[in-house]
């Protein structure tokens, strides 16, 4: 006993990503780098998944600008990103060379730990991007997305991490983006991939906090040989975010595991963040408290808010429940992928259209293209009728060999349209964003010189709300503008009042 | 392994007293107490705690009739209630024979379970009410409150259920109001009741979630044996509240552990107060999220709030910090009671007084009873120049005896003084309502009349107010959540505004 657990802080990324739709600007977060920096963690995961897309979208902020900022304000840190695979942060397949190119700008700028999946657990989709880290120096983790199914079992996670270590992971990652993983499951695979890669091989647990139960979870992958955990601060903590950081130090006193934080530095993290949330209010997730219908449905909550608002759309609110047990058949059919972003999308939005105008009647573009191998291998087999239809619908043939070898060179390309883009300037970097977001990224490059935009409400504005939650009560006079919840029926809403 | 775990429903009892301020009303109960019923619960706390005095303080409710009504729609059910040992449900202690005739009143309305404490853990000031219990032939349930203090260890806490035992527990609860017993102590301190007590001693653990780590305190107290756990529905639960009954049940899949409990049923009730819940938004605790800082304080929530309000009214809310450091030595003085109601008042009052005017220049009677014995012994020593201090103060010398044990025959003399009251209806029930709420008793049997008072927002009470139901904080109307219906066309919304 007397192990020591290390932890990967969440708040810079998926925290906020989670909780308060990605839009933190980063001058809410440079303040608080130095504690950050200093609390003791094993990482501090800060770029990668939706920061990219926000930062150019919404924020007016250059990401590797932010990137930069972050490596010379925690200099003693590792950085940390999560990288879609051969997706990179962008919703195709790119091309190796593409892949290759952001992974090394990634590193240059200043990335440690580069965390890698694939939505499908297709490994091949993931290996060139482990290969491009590895050839960089940097740290190379294989991921694998957890999932429930009638067809995944404990041994098929432990094949994955095996495939991963042959590819040369320095580290396994078990990620739950849907806080499915229960703790015995959690204890099952950890041991498992200890016993099959040898217990020197590295595991980290990525969990939300979703379903109320994932702390346990994570108590049992240490007592099974867990070697980092992920967690965010408590203020940015919990719904459909992750546990806290602080209940995960104190859960661990007495027990012989312990972590190397420092509890005075985790106080001025909470007490920062929790300054900082109020402004960003309106942005905040609509679920709160715990949600574990999700076990039985496996449908994720950011899912379920998609289809509703389809359904909606159609004037067909009232056939959530009709969709709901469409989408578990959809997934068999297509051969139970993770549901995970883009797969999520494509399974719930094909059931919608199922439901609404009669079994594969219409089919999407993107739920073909998965049912014609165009994003990867599944562990299940697709159904063979919906694969006709897919062939029919798209017109193309299915593929079984890995989506990018079916790309041609295309960086050239790219550069060359990127360029002609005012504003670009004419840095592989800009190229990179460009590529992932050829739709935002003009806007953007237009607008940069503009500097930064914080759409949190400003100070002025949020007086009442911001020393409210300093002083617990939350009872301060309410000063305009103000920004409110307001509840109708289990739905809640962000308005904001201002004095006309 | 296979075992079965059982589990307490709060919802009825301590969920909506930590959540709402105990002011949920009958009415919004009884459409959900068939699904209660039939949920395959181990027992449903539903009286006791602050229930009955906020029944006839704010809800114009018999408590006795509550009592009986849910006896008659959970008749397959333990009902279950929590009471404070010599004291009762009020705040003094009573003679034995009021003590007797209460547990027997409520044996009789329809009470099955008495979880019977003490907030000094002294179990002089249990027996009585056990006793009495037993006679009537319904489970008896020691208490014991579970606390942190340089002094306690497990094997205190072992020897108290020792002794509760002895004294003819048929089991015994570790209750931990303050979200204190992490992961290790709850295993070590029902691990230890088991060998000391016997395998077959019945071990119940209620854990509160303040600080996120407490459903890993019931996982590894289902590990050491514990036999029922208490959670309240997901809908009813987190933060100051308890961990979630639906979490509970999905945290032990594939662990060999299992509750009885039908996940339908479950379903039904969260979805019930998650209806119900909106109408008493002016009643929510402040407290969101977690709270770790109380693991090094050990103030409970309730206790800064009290203690805030306190030095605000002197002027003096700058002065909180001082008043952190004085409660921990205040604390030793009076011999490391555990903080709970109402030492923690007493404590925290004191400290209050010692920042602001010196240390015990000015002292509460109320600590001076607590130095001198009157609310019973404590772990620790007391200071004996304290102990001087308050028998100057108070003017009566220290006892050593069982505080009961000084007081005289009572119920004849209550009695008459009830039966005196207009609208007291001359049965036992009513002696003990106004036994131990003599300020409150008499308003409400002059207005009982006029049957139960929802303060939940009601249609009517609300359609154009924007008032909502004095929460009797002296909250700005201006600012406390507010309910309003909001026609939209023929469609009626409730609508919860918020400062968010």
């Amino acid at each position: 006993m007397g192990r020591t657990v290390d932890v990967t802080e969440l708040v810079l990324r998926d925290g906020h990503q989670s909780l308060l739709a990605t839009r933190m600007a980063l001058e809410d977060m440079v303040p608080i780098c130095e504690d950050i920096d200093a609390a003791g963690y094993w990482s501090v995961e800060c770029w990668g998944g939706a920061t990219y897309d926000s930062c150019i979208r919404f924020l007016n902020e250059d990401p590797w600008e932010r990137l930069r900022e972050f490596r010379r304000l925690m200099p003693n840190s590792r950085l940390q990103m999560l990288l879609r695979g051969q997706n990179l942060l962008g919703y195709r397949h790119y091309e190796d060379a593409v892949v290759d190119r952001f992974v090394e700008k990634s590193a240059e700028n200043g990335m440690d730990v580069f965390r890698v999946f694939d939505a499908l657990n297709d490994v091949r989709n993931i290996k060139r991007a482990m290969e491009a880290v590895r050839r960089t120096g940097k740290h190379a983790q294989g991921t694998i997305c957890y999932t429930v199914s009638p067809l995944h079992s404990v041994a098929d996670f432990v094949d994955m991490a095996e495939q991963l270590c042959e590819m040369g992971a320095e580290s396994i990652c078990i990620k739950d983006m849907a806080a499915l993983l229960k703790p015995q499951p959690a204890y099952d695979i950890v041991k498992g991939i200890k016993e099959r890669c040898g217990a020197d091989t590295r595991v980290h647990v990525h969990v939300h906090s979703t379903t109320g139960v994932t702390l346990v979870s994570l108590m049992k992958a240490i007592e099974a040989g867990a070697d980092v955990v992920d967690t965010s601060i408590s203020s940015l903590s919990l719904g459909p975010g992750h546990n806290p950081t602080e209940s995960l130090v104190e859960m661990l006193e007495g027990t012989g595991y312990k972590t190397r934080l420092d509890k005075d530095r985790l106080l001025r993290i909470k007490d920062h963040f929790a300054t900082v949330r109020p402004k960003y209010a309106a942005f905040e997730s609509n679920i709160v408290g715990v949600e574990t219908e999700i076990f039985d449905s496996q449908i994720p909550g950011g899912m379920i808010s998609n289809m509703e608002s389809q359904l909606r759309q159609q004037d067909a609110g009232d056939r959530l429940r009709e969709v709901y047990a469409e989408v578990p058949r959809v997934r068999q059919d297509a051969g139970y992928p993770p549901l995970v972003t883009p797969s999520s999308q494509i399974v719930g939005t094909q059931a919608v259209f199922n439901v609404l105008m009669g079994k594969y009647k219409v089919m999407t573009g993107e739920f073909a293209d998965l049912m014609l191998g165009y994003y990867g291998a599944t562990l299940g087999e697709r159904d063979p009728n919906v694969i006709a239809r897919a062939i029919e619908h798209a017109k193309k043939e299915p593929i079984t060999c890995r989506p990018a070898d079916t790309l041609t060179s295309e960086w050239d390309n790219l550069r060359s349209q990127a360029i002609a883009l005012d504003g670009c300037n004419g840095t592989d970097e800009d190229v990179l964003t460009y590529a992932m977001f050829p739709q935002v990224a003009p806007g953007f490059f237009g607008t940069r010189a503009e500097g930064p935009k914080n759409v949190g409400a400003s100070p002025v504005a949020t007086t009442g709300s911001a020393s409210a939650a300093s002083n617990g009560t939350g009872k301060q006079p309410v000063s305009s503008p103000v920004v409110y919840d307001i509840a109708i029926g289990e739905k809640t809403h962000k308005v904001t009042v201002t004095p006309a």
